[in-house]
């Protein structure tokens, strides 16, 4: 069964008690009024651009092939930063070029990126403190509606990368940072679940780790929260990408104390062979 | 005019910061593209199971005939607990059997209870920290598509009662809960409104409360919030299924300083004949 | 590319906890059921009529032609208050009467205002404490039926007038106040951009701002935030119909503490000629 009626999403950091939102869904609406429209989230913390790009990274490839992603987390507006349209593999990306839509279009199969720049696509009268309305919001309908994304200006060849960092290998150790704590207090860390799986670290083995400046500790990495006792803390390979710190039962945020930008240390129990 | 368009509700305790909503619904609209998806809530408090079953009993009932609800609050994610598929008279329910949708179903009028165990419907790879997006919402859009609940499993018949606790009446009083509390701070309690309406008390009347150990008080039982006088306290046959304890222009959640899970004992005027 | 489905769009102070908007949307589901359906804000504070009218007026006009606005934040539910219909030049709003709903009906081009009194469209049974989901939701799912206004009770020619202020030019003085603080720390004012461009002042000059009883200070008027450094007070026309006073990457309601129903003095560099 297909629909021939395009998914938009849409991620800011805009909120849900103004009518921001809202009015660029107006806006969706009356280009293309067949748009299924979903809410990723507008609950990023303001400004934040890791925390934006983490959350748009995750969940863009659950979607169906061929969904427009519209993200806004946007504290240039106005100002010099280049508005984008990002052709990946089988999706749209549309937003401010801050590093906000690198990751995602990195995991969704970056093809081309494009200036957003052609007056005929740009409303003649734009707010300059709302751009996610005023500029963003009529080229997802624009995309949704068929217009290609080449249209809408020049194609470039560099973006801004994304804020959020690497992880690092180094013998057994693996460094790492917490990127992300969601409303559970599960920490989610930006070492990839498929590094430990690359290493051969298997679900029941024991880690050490070191959360910040903290001693280091003896930890599981487990299939299932369950799988340890209540309040008993563990790592995961998470619902996302990459390995969660979390207590089965509690908030590893609180028991830890730690949160975003925290630097984290893995040692795995051995060096595989063939890697260094 | 009838609408071909299934409509799927989601009620969890994933809040709307993360991206755990919007994944359930791409893995939905994946499936079936044409769904109409409404949230019920997902700001149930955290793994708080009674006020899960609360909000999904009391809303369930307004949805177009054919309705399916999907609802995950679910502190057993990746145990033992069960999921399941109830099928009602006319509407079907998705989610853990652990007493979330057990009300629901029974004001919906159940039906038929099936595990949900067929490979054929469950991903290969499920994360073990959110079936609501692996397990449930597959299973919802399936539903949509027109499989049916038979097809994922076994029928069962004993499913995990509900934790709303019931009230009791012994003679002329009324001994209940606290089972809501709302934003607007209404005491939603599990005293049904038809009980009063059985033993004949009507609008109008005052009864005695009593909240938690504090004394006995004298409240009318009113039709509106402006029946009594602006910071009055009054009874109402709530919006829901069950007796209110309100404050005209206030909030009785914070004039009795009362919350979930605080006993009331409510006096009626009279024994009605033939009931004991 | 013209819809079939009409779009309904829902403004409460309900909050996304409780079950009430889904209620709303579960009404108008089964008596419309092709109904797209947005939500401009559920976060409006408890009662607050002036809040509600600001954000439905500004929010409005983005619309296509032909929505349907349902907007309730209802201090007086069950009281006296009147239900009411009012149909604008291009859309039509549905809600109590008491405010709320007469900045938007005139921003739009008000037409006709009708009561909601005809029994045919009343279910029997309504809850006093719930006329959103009991009386307001109905209607707006008749009208997006093709149900007209006028069917619904008489017509009448007066309504509540808007809570919001209006702005007072003397001279080289407009008097206004703060009306609404979004999420980001912007003050709304009630002095409308199109008033300051009458007066013939433009963006880059300096204008005189008293906030309360705070001294005289001088602020630029700007196009964009990053017209200013980092940190830096200004006047801009907002992205709604009116001035705002922000702070570029900061918050003017923190750095004035200043918030809603503070009073503000804002002195232009010269008279107009031909105005007073």
């Amino acid at each position: 069964m297909k629909s021939k009626r395009k998914i938009i999403t849409l991620l800011t950091d805009f909120g849900s008690r103004d009518s921001y939102v809202a009015e660029m869904k107006a806006i969706i609406l009356s280009i293309y009024p067949e748009a299924t429209l979903i809410d990723i989230t507008h609950e990023v913390v303001e400004t934040n651009v890791v925390q934006g790009a983490y959350i748009l990274a995750r969940s863009v490839g659950f979607f169906p092939k061929g969904s427009i992603h519209l993200a806004v987390v946007d504290p240039g507006v106005g100002g010099v930063r280049r508005p984008i349209v990002i052709e990946a593999t089988s999706a749209v990306l549309i937003g401010p070029d801050n590093g906000l839509l690198a990751s995602a279009a990195e995991r969704l199969g970056l093809k081309h990126i494009y200036l957003i720049e052609n007056k005929k696509y740009i409303p003649s009268r734009v707010s300059e403190t709302f751009h996610g309305r005023d500029i963003f919001a009529p080229i997802a309908a624009y995309i949704a509606s068929g217009i290609l994304p080449a249209e809408f200006g020049r194609e470039i060849f560099d973006i801004t990368q994304s804020p959020i960092p690497k992880s690092k290998l180094l013998g057994k150790k693996i460094g790492g940072e917490i990127i992300y704590v969601d409303k559970f207090g599960n920490l989610v860390t930006n070492i990839e679940s498929k590094l430990l799986h690359t290493l051969g670290v298997k679900c029941g083995e024991t880690l050490k780790l070191r959360v910040g400046r903290g001693k280091q500790i003896k930890v599981k990495l487990v299939k299932s929260y369950s799988d340890v006792s209540s309040g008993g803390l563990l790592l995961i390979p998470g619902s996302g990408y990459s390995i969660e710190i979390s207590v089965n039962l509690g908030s590893a945020a609180e028991i830890l104390t730690a949160g975003i930008g925290i630097e984290i240390e893995l040692t795995t129990p051995r060096v595989k062979t063939g890697l260094s």
